[in-house]
């Protein structure tokens, strides 16, 4: 069965600006959901800011695999309660690739716990990403870099835990380097940020940002069955103990009841 | 100069249950402070749920080196401000010890970015700590393995992230094993998570047990001064890039505004 | 295609000892083999220390996907050329599962740059392997935890480096823990330690430890086309440096030439 | 009691190369050494080469807190012997600090398990190092960023493993980026590999490059007591485990006899 992706966009700057509006007449959210539908075996939809629930219900997050998130301008919109509902799909086995200012957006911030933020320039300067590891699935059929002739420099120190793996570093003209591909797990979900795609550059026709989107839908994608309830702090009484107990000493809690939370 | 340390517990059980108050006459949080001022190079303080702010002004924080945490019942009546507050002082680089229950504390999973959730038993049964990595600080002195006779068993699968490093393992007699120390970092600051302190049984008199606090408070010291502003996301205008660029296609933004949060 | 999957046993204790060639007439490597055989997708065959090049010759090795490694007693006889092989094999994409007390093979030791030691007892005692990383690939199909009736004990602290993910933790009868299932990355290899399997015991004939090495197999598979040289160091010279710069400075090296090694 | 320090420095080029010896006319090492000897709480002396034991006898390494390892044209002269020895003082607790070249020093491929490979230019180019980790004790005192007018250019993919932190990461003017500075442990050692010092450029007479090695000194330094015999697997005999448990099944080895190696 094809991997079931949402993209969503925050759809602001494509409804506000000319240029953006120029570079993705139907949004970014499409044009990326496009680049993904060319693939065999991945199946793109998007949702947007603008829909109810942000297009986010619980019964879209139950049948998504993994959910790209590219966002700038009103993060403070989104609502807190889908934001938590996306980090418990994330939990319970949902991927999710988070891509460019996303690295601000509440649903990030949420599942870092960390500021987040870096340093940052629009000059439309040259970014060249640079793989660290070679033969990653995420990094499949790239060479050992890649180029963007016009991007938004993001500087480090950028404001991340230390991640399970790096898989690019990006190059800036302007003399900054960024760790721009970064892998984590949290819960049961896969997540990956990836820096390219500032809404004023037509990053998101770029064969090689799709090829590493694409590759990344791949990657996150959490094949098993979701995990019923990924936050429940379950409770095994003594006679289930998977050792003979006998129990001892005093107690403040009562056999088989729920724990404080 | 001695390493500034709050010790904070959420001090209900003490005032509400004869077991805890029996083992603990003055508050679980003033047996680990006096543990912890045994020691040459610690200065320790205590602060409680009950205290305006919770005892966790901003000004209190900006002088604390390090903070340990042990809350349990009352999770929810911590205030989301002081949470923001206390992630912030993390973030800028003051030590965060957080204790046993403290796992479902707001500020654990707050930075953590996942559920922390855990199976649990109230059995006083036999839980034994090894050591994953001999010689590290928090080890520093401590045997390969030590017991606590009586402890309510926490088990796997624990819901965080995969930690920068496993310290210890229990072994419970229950059947049950759980990742009992373990180390993070965000932003400036060092993060431990140490599993021991049920609050019906003497834990915090146990001398390994105070060993492994007092060894955790030095190591979660960043001598450092604190980072002024943990959450900034600097603009830098063309004019003052590393390198000479040349400012080139569209922009959204102005030469040295603020982005979007 | 298949994963090309290669078993490779010691094969001494089955030669010299009833009780092991008793519970493997045809080898642990042969019923391994026979084990992944049974899934679609996997296509398993085996080699042992007595065949010529110990059977991983680099023609064999280059048709490896996958290769799986159970030695004890003979570590010492595995020449070292084909270590060095086998390691540059992993470097450059493929897959390295080492068993049970494989955790002191040359290629193990080699590929950790640590000890790899732990402690030990041979008592028939129970294991109980539980998951920290609920839903990990490793573990798809799995409970969360999982019975062992008879098996050596290998106890922490285990002489690994810190692991990129932890994903089984062993509880022992006699009161020891053990990192059980453990992943690493080295080059483009993905590389995977699991304990159980004493030659002694039934232990892989066990179906939950048969579904571990499967599912490992699928994981550690990486399906791009084998890195050509991996150990090379390849100089960029000046006139195909991707940014133009102008070579200043005093020098060392002639253009082009091979670095020291 | 000061961190006794030992800088040791292959020596070569500086005895025959005019213009490293006009740079470093007591040898890198001295420079180094010397760097250290300002600091407070460091005492340093260095080892060659040429040296009986390359300098490294036993004795020596078991009174060394932390050695620096500098190499370039000579790794393959240094005795396998010492390179084992130096290893098995970092699994007991020795830091270790590698510089530049030292990437394919016998030492760091040993304890990384990997080729350690990168591309590389000699061009004198600039480079700049950026802090991905802000107030990590190794980037005390030290700026977001700092520059190197000329230097050698190393770019990735560089062949290590997944770190356990990344420090710093450089950008060069021929347009690369290189993980310049990442931390391992290895056993009870923590090893620190920092990227800068070509010898045909001032490096280590720069205060910033001069200051990371100063901090990496103190971070490095583990004050526990060595271990003794970190590559020993013990056998815990039946009656002697933490828990009570009777001996069962088939046994290959007799109670507390030495195990394979």
């Amino acid at each position: 069965m094809a991997i079931r992706t949402v993209v969503w966009g925050e759809n602001v700057h494509e409804q506000t600006n000319k240029i953006v509006a120029g570079i993705y007449p139907n949004g970014m959210h499409s044009c990326i959901a496009d680049a993904l539908n060319s693939v065999p075996g991945i199946s793109a939809t998007t949702a947007t800011l603008q829909e109810d629930e942000h297009g986010l219900t619980a019964a879209r997050l139950a049948e998504t695999d993994v959910l790209i998130w590219w966002g700038h301008c009103a993060h403070g919109e989104v609502s807190d309660e889908v934001v938590e509902r996306v980090a418990e799909a994330v939990w319970s086995g949902m991927g999710l690739i988070v891509l460019h200012s996303g690295h601000f957006s509440k649903i990030f911030k949420r599942l870092m716990g960390t500021p987040c933020n870096l340093t940052w320039r629009e000059a439309g300067e040259r970014e060249r990403l640079w793989l660290t590891s070679r033969n990653h699935p995420i990094a499949a059929g790239l060479p050992d870099s890649f180029e963007l002739e016009n991007e938004e420099m993001y500087g480090e120190p950028f404001g991340i835990p230390e991640p399970l793996e790096t898989v690019f570093i990006s190059w800036f003209q302007g003399g900054e380097v960024f760790r721009s591909g970064v892998t984590y797990k949290r819960g049961a979900g896969n997540v990956f940020y990836f820096r390219p795609g500032h809404e004023t550059y037509p990053t998101y026709h770029d064969a090689n940002v799709q090829k590493v989107i694409q590759n990344a839908v791949k990657w996150a994608h959490n094949p098993a069955a979701r995990i019923a309830n990924p936050t429940d702090a379950p409770n095994v009484p003594v006679d289930v103990a998977p050792e003979k107990i006998v129990e001892r000493g005093p107690k403040l809690h009562h056999a088989g009841e729920d724990g404080y939370k």
